[in-house]
């Protein structure tokens, strides 16, 4: 593996603010900084993951003015001038603009990967090749890099990326240019979107030169680009902020993008997008029930269920079987697991009614 | 109604230590401080069922001595003189006497009416009139009286008493000789008792001159008496109170006893024997789900749920039907209603392997 001339940076875009792990998430602490499915916040695990391909001191996180604590508590290695607390949400471009423009500040030739705080992907190795190796081909290329999951199931969820043709591997990693960006498909076409084998899940990850994202963002979203240069240059920072678009990197400029690569991930990876999807990355116990967070678990024939709760807490379950319960802070939810994605529905319904458990 | 010439005592029997309401009862809290199915403990809703009968300066606590924190917090308005704090449970026949014998104390000539602390029973004019009539028959013939629960169905879970002779109704109340007590029944002999109309279940309500239980228990169980008065004459009380006998005062003196009479109770009465029974108890919302304790509840589809939760706390229900759910302190209990009666052999799990959760 060829060493990289560039400095490597990582970026890790932290804005989110779900609502579909309620009761653990909270207005003040979205999913990424909570120990979902494992002893670390979602976060801790994806900076720990690049351990070994950037360091913390070229790792940044882009995230909401009202979750700095949150985040300080979750990464306290990462040195307090890599988080870059964003004074409102404006989608990804923004974030990525200032990310780019930060190390642009600081290194003058430089390589970034951009990825989502509250993923779930492993083995963290087999990552960091896949990085390493889009970093590289950014490096060679000059092109805007994107890692795309192979389907496991006709998702209905994600955006699709369509392999367009294979280009020489590298590093032992096939890459191909990207055909098109298809927005989340109805079911029928997400079927034959896995069928044909031909498309990959968006995810959200990225690699390339900082050069590059910035004259791509110069070129495709200008507005953006130079509403935050300005802000950055003085002047009240939180209103020049709030004026930017709200735009996704993707729509902004990966899709008016011409030359556009891809990397296949075709190891495990779940964006853990509610509680049900534990089950896909927490190990059952012999019962198969999983259990997450600190909470302890005592059960009297009950299975298949899915607990999380606080370190400290206890939850005892007799005779149930295919629910989700959780117990965090002063909340706790009980709902069966096909139906535990309207936990959106219930938070939307508490936040008129008793907003003070949102 | 006549006035009754000798002063009226009450006394309630606190000593229970019930592990059936956990993960709320717990062994420092059992089920009597707990505001189950009302926003008061059981406690104090017993007491609040005296007013007008017997006032607050001459009703006596009978507990243990490590609730003695729990009792105060639950009974403010009681003097504390009025709380015997027993330093080790020896059953009702212990409690009865000291009680008795405190009472005798206090005054030469007295009745008095003695109760469990964790019932539930409605209408509470409807109880004061039958322990009046209690207190009348028995100030008048002597006798010890006990106050039976017209049965509803075939409990296997309580004592019966057998009606004998009918006697000249008390104040417009029926009055029976009590032809004998049953042990709890098989389900079909538990069958023919309701069949029968003859049997009511034992309570664990009585009223009574103080001389004349003080009487009987000097000649059915002259060690409880002796022992007690003994231990109240000075030394280590603990350690004598430790060696009287641990026997009930069913047991001891009323199934020994000639001359027992009876009241039936025909209205509503529940022992709240288990999360179950709060079905009895608390009145259902629309939807069927019964809440218990301070907590909120908010539902989405889910029905014929029972809810208990600590004040401030909210439990939210996603599709899910016949559960108990149960939040209270540090710990949640989720079970089928129909086997939640278990949570007493989950209780003895925990108190092998994680004691500091019961």
């Amino acid at each position: 593996m060829a060493a990289l001339s560039a400095s490597a940076f990582a970026v890790i875009l932290a804005g989110g603010s779900g609502t579909r792990f309620w009761p653990a998430s909270r207005r003040s602490l979205p999913k990424q900084y909570l120990p979902i499915g494992g002893p670390r916040p979602l976060i801790a695990e994806t900076l720990a993951r690049l351990e070994g391909l950037v360091p913390p001191e070229r790792t940044l996180v882009v995230s909401a003015a009202e979750q700095a604590e949150a985040l300080g508590r979750a990464l306290p290695s990462l040195p307090r001038e890599n988080l870059l607390h964003e004074p409102c949400a404006r989608n990804t471009a923004a974030s990525v603009a200032w990310a780019a423009l930060e190390i642009r500040r600081r290194s003058s030739d430089s390589v970034q990967v951009v990825l989502p705080a509250d993923h779930v992907i492993r083995p963290a190795e087999r990552l960091r090749a896949s990085l390493r190796a889009g970093l590289e081909e950014a490096a060679a290329s000059g092109a805007l890099v994107t890692f795309g999951i192979r389907p496991t199931r006709p998702a209905t969820g994600f955006g699709y990326i369509e392999l367009g043709a294979a280009l020489a591997p590298r590093d032992g990693q096939a890459v191909h240019r990207v055909l098109r960006f298809v927005e989340k498909p109805e079911r029928e076409r997400a079927q034959q979107f896995l069928a044909s084998g031909r498309f990959l899940w968006n995810a959200g990850i990225f690699a390339w030169r900082t050069d590059s994202i910035l004259a791509a963002l110069a070129r495709h979203a200008p507005s953006t680009l130079e509403g935050l240069s300005a802000a950055l240059g003085g002047g009240d920072f939180a209103a020049r902020f709030e004026a930017l678009p709200s735009v996704s990197i993707d729509v902004a400029v990966l899709e008016r993008e011409g030359d556009v690569r891809t990397l296949p991930i075709d190891y495990f990876w779940s964006d853990v997008g509610a509680w049900n999807s534990l089950a896909d990355v927490v190990e059952p116990d012999a019962a198969g029930n999983r259990r997450s967070g600190g909470a302890e678990l005592s059960v009297l024939d009950a299975s298949n269920n899915i607990v999380h709760g606080d370190a400290g807490a206890l939850v005892a379950l007799i005779g149930v079987e295919n629910l989700v319960v959780v117990r965090a802070g002063d909340a706790v939810l009980v709902a069966t697991r096909e139906r535990a994605d309207e936990v959106r529905a219930l938070v939307e319904r508490l936040a008129r009614e008793k907003p003070r458990f949102v």
